[in-house]
């Protein structure tokens, strides 16, 4: 089983290729350049050095949001673009699923959070349960945009250790020292962000239990409206 | 503080540049091309992507050791070439603690394996102790070439839930199903092998602490001797 993972629903970019049990290859940026100079030449560059052949993919895995609109809807293009091409399925991964599976095996709660700007995050907290050989990912808070203090209100409420990740760390990590009361650490460098691998690894879990889409039907969960959408309404 | 990691020590090729807290770029590949053909040309690729200026290094951390003694020497040649010409620091990051790095902010015991042949394995244990703000690792079990049963009695000794990773882990898992008897778990495809990305943040702790060599002082540390070595011993 042999799955592309796709993320660009923030700052960084990334593509990486599981197989089996296997991460074959990764390449992310978090740079400045926007995803639709980058996304697919770290593909192209990918495929070369590894001289993957697109067509024995078994699926395209892809963070499937929330995040920034324009970094979904450029992993939605792709991903759709690609499975559409080569007539390959495809799995959504929701991003803050993908960024809890960087810390996959952790004992502690585990609450990714991405900036969603005014003054909220798109947060979740998920456990995870051990199985016979590995891993699976259990929500215990769904995934939402919310104010930051609503959420440590409610991981107080739950009384368990918490590591935190994501891009809305360094933005609310005030509000988290203030308001966190239970013991809560911070992912390092190397986890502390969105990966195509961990969307592409736990993508080839949802992919086994059969959880895929085709091109024409996936679309991008925002969970939240456009802001010309909002400026539509107000008039 | 900007570091460099690379790892070159197994299957694995890896190049990372950690910059502060943030992973800016990473690039992995576990295939069958050899490190001299992948480890430069993976560099340039990253370094053109990110218009990263080398000169603008704090450090280079290298995977010092153990593993493959080929892929050690081309990381360690790598390494010095670019310490020497940059007139940089090194930093040296012992194989098995930049694995265990992968799953920073573990409860359990992590053990990383590296298949060493010869029925053994490269193998340690270590737990992470919450700080302030982040993890420091401490070493339950002290890197070693070891038969893989005497570790698992080690590790039944200690009766902590442990988590596997590494090439080790394919090799021996009968035996690890055999002789473990504590609850254990193994990684994920995203980070069961070999990272820079956790070379170069583990490396930039190393740093913080003032443990850098030059890069004429730098040499792999391989544990055992080679084949080489054994074979003239004999004779």
């Amino acid at each position: 089983m042999k799955i592309l993972g796709l993320d660009s629903s923030g700052l960084v970019a990334g593509v990486a290729v599981v197989e089996d049990d296997i991460l074959v290859a990764e390449y992310t940026t978090n740079y400045k350049k926007t995803h639709s100079q980058t996304l697919l030449p770290m593909l192209d560059e990918l495929r070369n050095m590894i001289e993957l052949d697109l067509n024995t993919l078994d699926a395209i895995a892809v963070a499937s949001g929330p995040g920034s609109f324009t970094g979904l809807r450029i992993g939605a293009a792709t991903a759709k673009g690609l499975g559409l091409g080569l007539n390959k399925p495809l799995v959504e991964v929701p991003t803050l699923e993908g960024l809890a599976w960087n810390l996959c095996g952790s004992d502690r709660l585990v609450c990714p959070l991405m900036d969603a700007r005014r003054n909220q995050v798109y947060g979740a907290a998920y456990e995870f349960i051990p199985t016979q050989d590995s891993f699976c990912l259990r929500t215990v808070i769904p995934q939402g945009a919310a104010e930051v203090g609503v959420l440590m209100e409610q991981l107080t409420e739950l009384a368990r250790p918490v590591i935190f990740l994501g891009d809305g760390v360094p933005v609310y990590r005030n509000i988290i020292n203030e308001k966190c009361n239970v013991p809560y650490a911070f992912a390092p460098a190397c986890n502390n962000r969105q990966r195509a691998a961990s969307v592409a690894a736990l993508g080839g879990v949802y992919y086994r239990q059969g959880r895929t889409v085709s091109a024409a039907e996936h679309s991008p969960e925002y969970l939240r409206k456009s802001q010309a959408e909002r400026e539509a309404e107000q008039k």
